[in-house]
This record gives C-alpha cells, structure tokens and sequence, in this order.
C-alpha cells in the first residue's frame, strides 16, 4: 500500500481536552477524528488496526467453539423491563422511540436478545452447550465521555452468551472463555491482571476482569503483595481491624454527649470544629433498594464501596437515598444522621468490621446542626438484631491487607471481562430445556466482553507502547507491519528499489506500507515513529552505492544495514520472530 | 464446521407475515430470526453469508482504490440540518435525545459525517481524488417494515463517497465505482440491470440503480423493447403523444359547461357519474414545495411522478398539499380543483404534455360538488407563461415509449446505487481545496451505495435462488461451499470415511459442512436442500462397498457417482469450476 493513497492527515498539536496519551496519539497519528462528544471516525490507519484485533478475536471466539452471530442495535425495550436492566442502566442506556411509539435501547449488550433467541431455539440437554457470540456496534449514553477510545459513547464489543445445562458445565464454558481470552490479549500484545470482580448489575455469581496497569487507567487493581490474590477496587475484600485487647475492660465508658455543629454536615467539617480526626468518626449513609431504606455505617475516614453494600443488602440496586428520605429517615437536614435509633426504622442497617471495632466515636445526632460524642458501637447502637448485620462495605485503602497480606494498588483499563451469569435472564425470558429425566429446568448462562477499541486505545496507553516520539504498536495490530521509507524521492534508483522491496515484501505476505510521499527524510522518520509500525526498511541514495539498506525496530534505536538482496528475507525474518514473541 | 456444533434450527412453518420467498426461505432455513417489526438476528448461517458478501465489497472497493474507515452510527443533527436533509429524511429518520438535550440522527448514511471530516483534512487539489467507504449498520424509521431483510429498520451498508478537484476527475471516480460494482455483483452471482436513477434527495446530476429483476421486488425497471434504455419508474421519461391532426381545426370547440357532481371528489366516481373515461379527465393536484404552492395538471388515467414533478420545479422537496391548502387555493373540497384561472395564484403550474394534447376533458370546478365539461387546454387554462411549464411529470405506464420504442416493465429488488452529488455537500459543509491557481472550490463529489444484506435476499429471491426445496446459494456467498452427509451414523465405516473427506477438504482449503448428526437421510437431504449449499458428497453404506461416494450439485437432479479416492479432488475441480462461473 502506498503512503500518497492513504488518508493519514497526521498533526502536531491536539485539542486540550485530549487528557491522555493513547488520546493524544490517536489523533496525532491519524488513527481517529472526534465526530462529536464521544463519537470517533477510524481513519484508515485506525481502521486497520481495529480490523486486526477483531481477526484474532473471531479466531479465537471459533476456536473456543462460539459461535458467530449479528443481532440487531435496536432492542424492544419490554426485553429489557422483563429483566429489569431497563431501570438498572438508568440514563446510560441510549433510548429510541420509534414512529409508532415504541421504545427501543441501543444495545448495550444483548443478554436480554440472545436469552430470547435461545428461549425460541433450544428445548433439550441434547442441544447444550451452546456459546454464541457477535461483534458489533454497543452503546452507552455516557454523562461525560472523555479518554477518546477508552470512554466513547459508541464502541465495538465482543460479546459472547454461554447456555449450559448444569454448573460444572457453565464451569467448562467459562474456562474455555478464560482461556481464549488469555490467549486473545496474548496475541495482541497486552499484559492483562486477571481480577476478580463484581458482577453487578449483570447478576450471576462470579467474574474476573482483564485489566492492562496503567498510571492513566480508570480502574484501580488490587492484589496482595505476595501476587496471590487480585480484585478490582469495587470487589476487593478487606480484612477485618484485629481484635484490639478490651483496654478499657471494666472500666465504664463516658456517656453520650450531644454537641452543638452549626452547618458543619461533612466529616471535614466537623473534624474541623470539635478537633477530631476522621477515623474518630462514625459516619451513617442512607440509601434507597427499591422501595425499602438501608442504613450503612462506616468509620469516618473510609468510603462505602457500593458493589459490596448491594451484596451485603441481597443484591439488588441501591443508590444514595435522596435529600427529602434522608430528612425523613433522620429527622435532621443531610449530613448530621445518626445510627442510634434507627435499626427498626430502616429494613436493613449494615456495620462496617472497622466501624464496628471502634471503641466510641463522634456521630451525627439526627438532629440538625448537632452531632454526639461517646458513641459506643453495640452500647448506642446495635452490632446484632434481625436486620442489623456487620459487614465488609468499604473500599480498599492503602494499608489494609487481606488473607494477612499487605493490599497494593494500582491504575488498569479493563480490556474484557468474564461473567458466570447464572439464571437471572433464563428465568425471566424462558430459556429453559429438559433435562435426561425430562425435567424442565432454565439454562445456566455465562457471558463474556471485549471491548475491541479499548485493546487498541490500552495498548498504545500503557508504557510499552508508546514512547516521546509516538505509537510503538505490536506486529499483530499494528495497521502494517513494516513501512518501507526510500529517503531521496528525487533519484530513480532509491524509489525503484524501495518500490521492488515493497512489492516483493507484500508478495512474501507481508503487511507493508511504501512510504512514496515527496517528502524530506525528516517528515517521514517523524510520521513512521509517530504511526508507531513496529519494523523499518530504510532505503537511501548513499546506502544503496554501498549495495545496502538499513532495517530498524521501532522499539530500538540501533540501525541494522543489510544487503539489499537480504533486505526482503531479513524483514521476513523479523516479523516472525515478532509474531513467535506473540504467539 | 460439524452441523452439531451449530445452531441451525431449520423449520416447516414460517410466520404469516412472511409474503415473499426469500423471506420464508432464509426463516426457514435458520439464516435468520425476528426479533422485532424490522429487526432480525442473523444466525450462524445467514452471518457466514453476510461475511463472504461483506469480503467480496471490500475486495472490491479496496482494488478500485477506496479507503476503508469507520463513522459512527451517531450524527449531529446540527450536521443534517446544514444540508437540510433533517427536514427531506422526516419520520424515515431515527432520532435519539442524549441526556444533555442533543438530538441524534442513528445514521441512515453518511453524507454530512464524511463531508464533514473531509473539510477538516482537505485543503489541496494534490490531496484529491479521495474516495472513503465504510461498511456499517445503517438505519430507517420504516413505517411499515416488510419483507424480511429487503425492507427492515436496520441493515448493513456499504457506502463509499468520493471527492474531486474537476467534473471529469468525478466521472473518473465514478467510473471506477461503476466497475467495481459490475465486479462485485457477478462475483455474488446476481444478473443486474442497470437503470437510470433519479437522485431525489440526495441530490447531484446523475445517478444509476443496479436492480435484481424478480417478481416480488419493490422497484419497477423500465426499459426500451430493444434494451437500448433502462432507468427505474421513478426516472423512466415518457415520449410526448403524438401529434394529432388538427381534426376540428376551423371547428369551435363547445364551451365549458359546468355540471353538478355531488360528493364525486375522484377520477373513477365523477367517470361513474358522468360516464365519461378517466383518460377523458383532466387531474389537478395541488403541492406544496417549502412555502410555494404548484399545481400538477395531468389527463386522468396518469399518475404523478413526484421525482420527475419535483425536478420540473427546480428539485425541492414537494409533498402533496394538506386538505386546509387545498381547499385554499382551490375554493373547493378536496376533490374538485380545476386548473382553470389557477395559473396567477400559484408559484409554478406544472402541465404533462399528455394532458397538453388533449382536444378537451372534464375538470374540477374548483366549487365543491361540481365539475367542468369541454375543457380545453390552452383555451381555458394556459399551456405557456411565466410561470407554466409543460413537463413530463407522470409515471410510465404500459404502452408508453422512449425515444419511439415501446418501454417494457419488470420488477426487480435494487441491490446498489451510484450518484454524482456535484457540491451540494461540500458547499453546505465546507469541503473545499485550493486548485492548481490557488482558487478555493468545492470538492465534487460522488457517492456509492450497496446494501449488503438485500444482496443475499435479492440472491434468494430471485429464479435461480430458490426452488420448492428451498435456498440455491452461489458458491460464493454460501454459509458453506460444500457439505459432506454421512447416511448412516451407526456404520463407523461411513463415519470415518465422510470424515476424512471434510478434513481432507478443509485442509484444502475448502469451506465445508459435516452433517454429523444421528439423523435419517431423508432429514439431512431435506436440509441440505432447503439450506442450498451448491455441492454435496454423500457418503452412504452401499456406495462405499463398491468404492464410491455419490457427488451432486444443488442445481442439478443428477447424481455422479465416484471412487471415493478421487472424492476430494473432484469436489475440489467442481468448486473451482463453479468459482470461475462467478469470476
């Protein structure tokens, strides 16, 4: 392919709101141009290499033995009312009604369209395991689309649906899924921390997360010191504070003591007036789950992780009550509610170990403008009761530890994430089938996400793939593999013998990329780092008089010069063994 | 690919709503799934389809010199409303409202989008010609989604759009276009017509439809007896009557007598009333174009042709007019217009020449519940002036001829579509270069579409694509070249051996089918012909104690019988054959 035919506007200067690198170089590498706010045109460039990662996805969907399929973007949204995701996904979920009324999603995902599908197909054991999967175009309404690629409001995904029979067999197709996953993120070059993560609105009973680290990323990884166990930050379990010796055995602890916090409603604030510390203090959160009012309790200093508190509640969707529930549950204005007194109010109060543990702290009074002092977990609040219920509900933080071992963070994008679904969607669409015995029971289902622009975006975002000077792709997405640069477009020798090393190369099956511009040697070097194709045949007048070119790695400053009549089976040699160091 | 490992839920039955063949016949033969009014899910057979017919455009597009990128599904409506097309697509078009308040067009094309970005990246002559494509999922609010695949509300598209510096550098582009269709439609196996288009909306100077002529298709191709000249009935010109003798030259014509038509407000109730003929009629319509009103005036058996009338009336977007302008302009309920003294209160009148003929006729009294005998055109309503136009304005109908030759009509479904835009885009949208003299001018520009999913329907749909069997697919764009059915799956000996020849076959790189299911033969004949791959090898107990296996074509009763050794090798000659038949 010739250079001159290609769309590769390439730039120096990028919009300010390219926060990151990956965005960054994706516009100044012509791999992407903003449309509108989250919305991106692939250039050709960009294009190629998306087309690339879906290649090695596809063959490794196949061989996994998935199944291809297309299902549609415009979803009924009853699908999705008879799951309930259709509130879950609130306003992310782009919603289209139609010239006759009817709502429809942009799809998300599709469990809701293929559960549907299998529960018109599939009546008998006979015909599980059944893994189906497509790649195509899902949406998200995001509130602020930002990162380019890496939080856009239309992607492509990979999306694969497991039906299973029974759950050492979902055991099976989950495993096949983990593998080809393993070996997908391989082939393109990434190196994933698989985490254990929460399934969430998704429902099922267990998931893990392929997450490439990097300082840039949105999700955070955390895995013990020793390697052995990693999560991400919205699963990550944190052991409880060591039993502290009774210190105070026997000795009475003073009684509660109301004080007055004049429109100090925040922990700062009140730290800021009585003089105390945030991990002196007991703060209470009250949320909605559905219809019912959880009160969640946690030390000062710690955040609630809402993954865990919706587990700990059983499950369902919870969000921060609002400002007038709030009143009504504490009898006070936001940010002076209290736990004493409440645990037969509320359907569910969840403690925190490490509120639990405290020997006393300042909380809020319920009363406006007013907190309390003295307050004894167990004495001035329930520990145990009917609805009452201590439990790990708070993010990780730098110092926990868990299993015994020290907790370390780090940044990550999420690349792809595996779920074991269970029979959420089976029973509310009626996939089911009959079992040996003729027995009626839901498929067991499984699904299983990539997102293809962010393994390109991941790739160029973290350290190893780009430098001060732009891209450094891995052969296998890269949108050529080697660009073949004649240096003097003015001598007929030069362009005649990077045009034969260009035809011969992509004879030889070669990706290759003819760089036939008039241009100084200057412009085109910046323009080849900066598109980041990982191998380079340069070919100039004066090396040519001496009867070489010169072959170079993007990713290593040494220049190697070879004969010319080496130079097509030498760059052959070099993208195989880039391909082997993938394999 | 073993057919246990794939869903393909062949059925007897098929919905009602299913009108056509290939509708019925790619439900039936598990290509595809409904999921709502217009929506379908491809299944593993139909998608295979799709893939090949997608390759084969890309192929294509690539050789001819088009680059391959990808917009996204949501555009700006600020993009559509400075070309104005927001108000021409109307309800076809499906808008979203993202949660900031911004509407959406769901891309029904790409004009606007690819206009847009090439403004931003375009700026030189030497950067031109540019010819971009994608191939993506496009969408349409149809009113009435039907037949299948050929009328739905989302569908794949490829659509390509190009961008010159000169009128002949356009004619260049679309020349190359024009070819690499031929190419890709005789690589699927479709025999089409190419007709004379309108552009309508889209606007430009020229345009060619490539249709699949079948029975149940929705467009109408005309073409001279001759074949000399096809266009579609949206297109076909019409030669003018005849010119007649002056018969009653000398001899007064009567004069208009106007005569009680209670509640006779159409053609065929006044013919009943009157007992006159509705070529003895004189039609009036009244339209609407923007904030103009034109009056179309035709004999009465003719009916308007809106592309031709809106041409007539410099191109815009004319509908008909609403009851209240009618009864406005004409004094009279809807029903009863006559163009008589309407000349002067309207922007344009608009006469067929076939109405301009006639000796005389009856007409509308613009006076609810009558109308006007002896008529005449040019005695008592205008045939010239300043703004009267005698213009072809009707449809063809049988019997009518183009440049003296009789025009013929068929239906046939269209598959693809070539436009020359001129600037309309590129003056709306800023896409301009700087000529050789430093001149700023807009780019000229073409655009190119196909539909890929109708290719496979209209493959169906046609003659050759079916049978009472079911699906005859070209070796092309079939889910698979060749399947191999074992008859007896309890004979280990006919297992391996139809085992060996799909392996065989596919480490020759044949796309092939095992039918490995415990099925009777009559089962898996049904299915292979109702699924239409072109070539079968049957491996069968009693041929394989002779030594042979039993090779037949879908297209052919015949069955060849040979030694199993040259199975592979013979399938593999028949295959190349049938390929070359589409080269």
């Amino acid at each position: 392919m010739r250079y001159s035919r290609l769309l590769i506007p390439t730039v120096k200067e990028v919009p300010a709101e390219a926060e990151i690198i990956s965005h960054r170089l994706m516009i100044r590498a012509a791999y992407v141009r903003k449309l509108a706010s989250g919305t991106y045109t692939y250039l050709p460039l960009g294009w190629r290499s998306l087309m690339k990662i879906i290649q090695i996805v596809r063959q490794e969907m196949d061989a996994a033995g998935a199944q291809e399929i297309l299902m549609p973007t415009l979803q009924p949204m009853e699908l999705w009312q008879r799951t309930g995701r259709d509130v879950d996904y609130g306003p992310t979920m782009c919603r289209f009604e139609d010239r006759h009324g009817r709502m429809n999603a942009l799809a998300p995902t599709a469990e809701e369209v293929v559960t549907s599908l299998v529960a018109g197909e599939i009546s008998s054991y006979k015909q599980l395991p059944i893994n189906l999967y497509q790649i195509s175009t899902k949406f998200r309404d995001e509130f602020r689309p930002r990162f380019g690629a890496l939080r856009s409001r239309e992607f492509i995904m990979k999306d694969a649906y497991s039906f299973d029979a029974t759950p050492e067999a979902l055991d099976e197709s989950y495993r096949r899924m983990y593998e080809a996953y393993c070996r997908i993120f391989t082939r393109c070059g990434l190196n994933c921390v698989v985490v254990e993560a929460e399934s969430g609105e998704m429902g099922g009973s267990g998931s893990q997360q392929f997450t490439v680290p990097c300082e840039s990323g949105e999700d955070v990884i955390v895995q013990t010191d020793d390697r052995s166990y990693a999560a991400n930050l919205e699963r990550a379990p944190v052991d409880p504070p060591p039993k502290s010796e009774p210190a105070q055995a026997g000795k009475p602890l003073p009684p509660m003591e109301e004080v007055r916090t004049p429109d100090a409603g925040t922990i700062d604030a009140v730290c800021a007036f009585l003089g105390t510390r945030p991990e002196d203090m007991i703060k209470t959160l009250i949320y909605s789950a559905g219809d019912d009012v959880v009160v969640a309790v946690l030390r000062g200093d710690h955040e609630v992780n809402d993954e865990k508190l919706a587990q700990a509640v059983g499950g369902g969707h919870i969000v921060l009550a609002e400002e007038a529930a709030v009143q009504r549950i504490s009898g006070a204005a936001v940010g002076f509610a209290g736990p004493m007194g409440k645990a037969d109010k509320v359907a569910r109060m969840v403690i925190d170990p490490w509120a639990a543990a405290m020997t006393s702290g300042v909380a809020g009074a319920n009363k406006t403008d007013y907190h309390v002092k003295n307050v004894v977990p167990g004495r001035d609040f329930p520990l145990e009761g009917e609805n009452v219920v201590v439990a790990d509900i708070r993010k990780a933080v730098e110092g926990d530890a868990y299993q015994g071992r020290k907790l370390t963070f780090q940044h990550g994008i999420e690349v792809g994430q595996v779920f074991k679904l269970g029979t959420k969607y089976s029973e509310a669409l009626g996939a089911k089938f009959l079992d040996e015995s003729g027995k009626e029971k839901p498929c067991i289902m499984g699904c299983y996400g990539i997102g293809i622009n962010r393994i390109l975006a991941a790739t160029i975002e973290c350290d190893e793939g780009h430098d001060k000077d732009g891209c450094i792709l891995p052969v296998s997405i890269s949108p050529f593999e080697v660009e073949v640069v004649p240096l003097n477009n003015d001598k007929p020798e030069v362009v005649a013998e990077a045009g034969r090393i260009h035809d011969e190369l992509q004879a030889a099956g070669a990706d290759v990329l003819l760089d036939d511009r008039d241009a100084r040697p200057g412009v085109k070097f910046k323009d080849a780092d900066l598109i980041g194709i990982p191998l380079r045949v340069v070919v100039g007048e004066r090396g040519l008089k001496a009867g070489n070119v010169e072959i170079k790695r993007r990713t290593d400053a040494r220049i190697a010069s070879v004969p010319k009549e080496q130079a097509v089976a030498e760059t052959m040699r070099i993208l195989q063994e880039l391909k082997d160091a993938l394999a």
